[in-house]
């Protein structure tokens, strides 16, 4: 895996399409568009519900200690982006109501195996890293369409977020016995499959607005 | 309440034991000595955990941006305490195994409010700061103790858990139309009786060994 410094943006954004197996369809920009207070809401959970994710492999894994600093490391950097997002929505009178999560992460989880605790790490530190580059896919595509602040801010978590994706990945390769190429395509097609069908409410992570 | 910077650690500490009921007692500390690497590995799961109940309120309490910005510093702050535990321990080649926790956490649990959501905020704030403090004043009592490095460790960690237990009662005071007071003396007298009292097994927080 290359080192992420030298890369360019452009670079990175070829990366993650080559990695997913789907881009982001346009009509989920279009309703991003229209619905941006929702979308910053539910982005400060997601970048909450990364920081849980990571300490909860903390919890569970304590042998690892390379897994124990990436995972604070990386839960360090959501909360960052979290306390950021926050600030942003204060700036632009965003009142940060309770909202529920999209279907995406419980539809990825529905797939993960659980019975053997090797298994369930591989699986977990997997959805991870697709998570962190379809978030990163998103920055980049909706940072041209918005205004120069936000886009500025998506550009800026793009990079962070690019190299989570790649430490999920690190990890599971090196915490695995088996190689884990053949559930990375099962879950990008897993994956795919929540991005391109119809969804019944806009999220950061929901597939495309149902057809009237 | 005064800014923290200007105060010496000596000050801290003054301000630390008018605030608590009770010193740690002195068999505690011998406990401690005798028991390094549990209170490693115990400190390790403690930052965690400081960690996950600050993250556990800004799922909680969504509307109070203070507080979400605030408690987002705080975890983040506690992770890095957690990644530099998790590294001291690998250089002195400690495993990390999986303890319970002691009772004290639990026991000052036992006496929150439930009920109402801001009778909840108020007692999980509260308890909040006493923990912080207690943390600290075990900093301090144990660092000239141990060797040097550790010593050095645990004298740095006290400035800013020290910030972090003024900032649980800012935030307490700020979020409540009650005083609080009532409710810090009554958490710090439960406080007293789970410092003072003999406990099952040595960790970070327990009370004293039971006598033989």
């Amino acid at each position: 895996m290359n080192s992420l410094e030298p890369m360019s943006t452009p670079e990175l954004t070829l990366e993650l399409e080559a990695f997913l197996h789907c881009p982001t369809p346009a009509p989920w920009l279009d309703w991003a568009l229209q619905n941006q207070t929702l979308m910053l809401i539910d982005h400060a959970n997601c970048e909450k519900k990364a920081a849980s994710n990571a300490m909860g492999l903390m919890y569970r894994h304590v042998a690892h200690t390379d897994l124990l600093t990436k995972m604070s490391q990386l839960a360090r950097e959501e909360l960052l982006h979290f306390e950021q997002v926050v600030t942003l929505m204060a700036e632009r009178g965003i009142t940060y109501e309770r909202i529920g999560p999209s279907r995406y992460a419980a539809g990825l989880r529905d797939h993960m195996r659980t019975d053997k605790r090797e298994q369930a790490l591989t699986d977990s530190l997997i959805v991870g890293a697709i998570v962190e580059a379809r978030s990163c896919e998103r920055f980049a595509r909706l940072a041209p369409l918005l205004d120069a602040k936000l886009g500025k801010f998506y550009l800026s978590l793009l990079r962070s977020e690019a190299r989570h994706y790649r430490d999920y990945l690190t990890l599971a390769a090196q915490y695995t016995g088996e190689d884990i190429n053949p559930r990375v395509q099962h879950f990008l097609a897993v994956e795919k499959w929540l991005i391109e069908s119809e969804d019944e409410e806009f999220r950061f992570h929901s597939g495309v607005p149902r057809k009237i």
